[in-house]
């Protein structure tokens, strides 16, 4: 199964060099000497569906419309049902707009919320655990071996994390290889930047799995399993309802993932264990 | 300046013994042995201003009336203008109710705003920002041998994060002395938890500093100025902005704070330099 530990062939991986993602800004460290260091970006961008404004997320810039789409899609605002027409990102206003051939039910919703009680965005949590209903994610095998060259890979990938920390990852892969790697401010615009690339490009989730540097928390592993992903590795920990929502739809969760260690809470099935450290 | 080292007399401190903020999960570590773990709880609360649904956060469930109460002063949309009448939190419902005298002038806005382009709470921002305009934190002396004195007591606190991980803590510091110590699963919540504190207790910010384990991104200084404490220091990395606008108030920023060593990013002007190490 374990492909070559050299295999960084990725389709789209971070660049650190690019312009915009990062800048030095000068400090004093604990003697009082000046240093200069590498630090992420980060601005506002705001997301509108059609006509309607849904949210201003902290973004550090890349990947505007992948994360818009990702959003949308990840928190059941946008669904198969919906055709999209097209994603329009205006760099001078901050703003991506998607649009949709028809308004979307969402919307719909959104109106009709809106005029009883101030917002729906504070219950769309309740849309996506509705969203798991009924869900059951493929059987498909991953074998540790391949985890433990993941996170070797990825560990090793030129990326802002070691550039200028202060950022989180997201990785789309499949067996031993990191196919797609984000990275963003906030740990959940990294999995939506996944989410907006493999919609776009019409990219099957069967066989996959994500990494991410984040914790896994109730709406990671939501997001995860409405991803259609069969697998959740992570290599910091876990909360009870993570752990939970995995269980109840058959998500293997992989935390605590550090060298050759880590911590199975769900899913074990899937797992092969043709490596033992 | 500097207190006992042992001075650990918290007015509130971090209860890992309490019941539902934590409980034991079976799984399997990287040998394939089953393993109890201890994960922190992770639970919907959702806070209404009035008649207004605002917001769903995702809690570990502890101080849910100041964490409804900090959250909506530091969003700006509860404000000195307004009369508090009460704070109410139904557990069945998972919800908060806050009741102030008169409509808010945030409500106000959210109705208007709602008529023409669906939601307010994606705007929000700007208006915390709009609140920074014209602020100017007060002069205060801070001196390098508490701030590690604080960094090694706040380590040394019995916590969930110590007992389950997968958490983050803020903790209200005045001089050596730590005072206020919340802990929650995102690391905003931990702050409001301690501003909803300090709203209903009518603590004063004058002198204080806070501490988290978070990442000090522009949301979280402006947080923490608008609560008006003139100090935050964390063991985690900065983002650009969340530099840019320390600077701009006048903020002392201090990250990467890790055993003795530790970065300033901005108002080094109140550092007093008495250890170095």
């Amino acid at each position: 199964m374990s492909a070559s530990t050299n295999d960084m062939s990725y389709i789209l991986a971070p660049n650190p060099e690019a312009r915009g993602l990062s800048r030095v800004v000068q400090g004093r460290d604990q003697t009082g000497a000046l240093v200069d260091i590498n630090v992420v970006e980060e601005r506002p961008l705001t997301i509108f569906l059609n006509a309607s404004e849904i949210v201003t997320a902290m973004t550090i810039g890349d990947y505007p419309e992948y994360l818009a789409l990702g959003f949308l899609r990840n928190q059941g605002m946008l669904t198969d049902a919906d055709t999209l027409l097209g994603v329009d990102y205006d760099e001078e206003s901050e703003a991506v707009v998607v649009r949709t051939k028809q308004v979307t039910e969402f919307e719909g919703k959104l109106e009709k919320k809106t005029r009883t009680s101030g917002c729906a965005v504070g219950t769309v949590f309740g849309d996506m655990m509705e969203g798991l209903e009924g869900l059951t994610l493929p059987a498909s095998n991953i074998s540790v071996s391949d985890i433990y060259a993941l996170s070797h890979k990825i560990n090793q990938t030129p990326s802002i994390y070691l550039s200028a920390g202060a950022i989180h990852g997201t990785v789309l892969c499949e067996g031993a290889r990191p196919l797609v790697y984000m990275e963003d401010v906030g740990r959940h615009n990294a999995v939506d930047k996944v989410a907006g690339w493999m919609l776009s490009q019409g990219a099957g989730a069967e066989g996959k799995l994500l990494y991410t540097t984040g914790r896994l928390t109730s709406e990671m592993v939501i997001k995860c399993a409405l991803m259609g992903i069969p697998a959740l590795v992570s290599r910091s920990g876990f909360t009870a309802w993570g752990v939970e929502i995995a269980q109840q739809v058959g998500l293997t969760l992989i935390g605590r993932m550090r060298g050759q260690r880590f911590m199975c809470l769900s899913g074990e099935e899937r797992l092969i264990w043709d490596e033992t450290p």
